[in-house]
């Protein structure tokens, strides 16, 4: 293998590719990117085995080929070198990279040790960038952290129909954000750490294209596709969860609500138990917290100003709960749709017709 | 106890104060901050004992007083809070902050258990703020790190004539930084991680005052003073290892040669022994580095241009010394002054006199 490429261009192709090597580097070749010069082009791939990342740049390739050099390693190197453009050769179990006025050999794994890997032609799903990323966003703080419960610390991707749904829950909350768009019908769970690095891909193009194959999801974004293996099993069925008809409804300025939570929750500190209270009167919500750690207690309240035109009523919750979801949510006003001080509790804003947010209500 | 404050003020008072609070909180009255309320002034006071910051605000002091809150929990609420004024008012082991539609009561331990705090009214040097910055930036990186030789880990202030010197060193390598400023004599070892808080109150206000008292050393800006414990002991004469008159000399731009450190440095990964290799000839760097971890070496060679007229020369450095020596100064260009080489090399800067640096080569 010997090419000549610009810096620029494989500096920032070999940070996309080394964001899904193995840094912890069990297994020596997957601490590595694998770069592979055919056609004038240099395909950069890298892979933990739970995910993987393929890209692909323009480059004058004197010698066709294939060689390794360790992710991290590159990333630096092609980072803080000087000088416009590269050749990089493979000699002997190295990597030669020669700039203007320097010259670095590289350890090289070889080649052929480095995981088959195979990119789908086909793709089922396009959406924006912007709407894929929003929709995980806006889920994936309400999905699980209990390992024992795994199927739900992965973020659900559905696609049926016309609808395109993103879905997280940890038994206690729930969170929903759908999409409109034309697809086959399949479903995933994806572990949530190999959503950050999604986001990442997120930022390179304009539109996403999504297919699951082979117990694998894959996304498609100019010209990189990245992989994420997925976790087994059957999501619970989200669509019982949400509340219909909820009868007790206030609405509320968002920024106002979001900064009494805030202001409420100042008095916790390392507390198992973080409950506030809501009295709800005519168009007034007051908010109550009691905090019993240490020898005292410490005691909140804050008032702010709803729309609410029903009965006095008490409703408790998680503050932290409350404050996550609220805060997932962009929209100027919060509507919250109560039934009874133990059944499950929906929240939407009007300008955000797309997010739903469900949460249970703590017994206080 | 019972004042009017506006939150702004203290929020930002509150912030100042709580720095200097014991966090991890074994004696509890250390995670406080005691308030002292009189004369329409509100006094802010917290120490970990190893260090103390102590800062003043007016408000309105309805009641006379003392009281204490934790630290943590002040800031937070102090920057939550909505409201334009609070009042502050103690009440039976409790601290009740009213802002217009909220009501927090806080724990509150008596002030009696917060220990004796002694604020000196004379300083004995004056500098600008932005120097005495400038002057522990540019030296506390060379400080040792190896808790054996406890004081080489602290760094030294001394005044003496027309001169103030901040110094440090870890015995392979010495900064200096020298201002002209008139002074009464003194000295102190100041502990490093006292040097963080000290730069937080730096940006506080123009002009710092110093004085050194009790084994202790104050620092004021503004209505804020601050305070450090010293470490005890005499410091090295760092005077004696400063070499005059090494007559192998280069001159380099700065940047350039910085570039170059970093893009050699780029082969290490974990290897305890990071050595660069100069090889100067006629206004010409040759770095060199061999890293020998793993089962194969790498190799890197970076050539710049330099000013030299002298014999062919090599001498070899621990890298990290050297970027970090050079990444201390501001200047355009580097002076490198060697004589043999396992001598020690001084590095310089025509636009920085102020700063002078020591490194003691490598054996290659």
């Amino acid at each position: 293998m010997k090419i000549r490429i610009k810096k620029d261009k494989i500096r920032d192709a070999a940070k996309i590719a080394a964001s899904a090597a193995d840094k912890r580097g069990a297994i020596p070749i997957l601490a590595n990117i694998l770069l592979e010069a055919e056609d004038n082009l240099l395909r950069l791939t890298a892979t933990n085995l739970e995910i993987g990342v393929s890209t692909v740049v323009d480059c004058i390739v004197e010698e066709e080929g294939k060689a390794t050099v360790n992710a991290s390693k590159a990333v630096r190197l092609f980072s803080s070198l000087t000088g416009e453009e590269l050749t990089l050769e493979r000699e002997e179990g190295k990597v030669v990279v020669k700039s203007v006025n320097s010259r670095f050999s590289l350890a090289s794994l070889p080649p052929e040790e480095f995981p088959e890997v195979e990119v789908p032609e086909d793709f089922s799903v396009k959406l924006p960038s912007d709407e894929i990323d929003k929709a995980l966003k806006k889920v994936s703080y309400a999905a699980g952290k209990d390992e024992a419960k795994y199927i739900l610390t992965g973020v659900l991707l559905r696609s049926f129909g016309d609808r395109f749904h993103a879905v997280a829950t940890d038994g206690h909350r729930l969170a929903l954000y759908e999409v409109f768009v034309e697809s086959e019908e399949w479903s995933a769970i994806i572990p949530k750490k190999s959503l950050s690095e999604l986001k990442r891909l997120l930022r390179e193009g304009n539109e996403v294209e999504i297919v699951e194959k082979h117990n694998k999801i894959y996304f498609r974004s100019g010209d990189t596709v990245m992989w994420s293996s997925l976790i087994e099993g059957e999501y619970p069925d989200y669509t019982k969860v949400i509340p219909e008809g909820n009868s007790k409804v206030f609405t509320v300025d968002r920024g106002e609500f979001l900064s009494a939570l805030k202001e409420v929750s100042v008095i916790f500190d390392r507390e198992e138990v973080r409950a506030v209270i809501f009295d709800l009167t005519e168009n007034s919500l007051r908010l109550t917290a009691k905090s019993l750690e240490g020898e005292t207690s410490e005691e909140a309240e804050v008032v702010i100003p709803v729309e609410y035109s029903g009965e006095p009523f008490r409703i408790g919750f998680n503050i932290a709960h409350m404050i996550e979801s609220i805060g997932s949510f962009d929209g100027d006003s919060i509507t919250v749709h109560m039934e009874e001080p133990v059944s499950p509790v929906l929240v939407t804003s009007q300008e955000e017709p797309q997010l739903k947010n469900v949460i249970m209500p703590m017994k206080v």
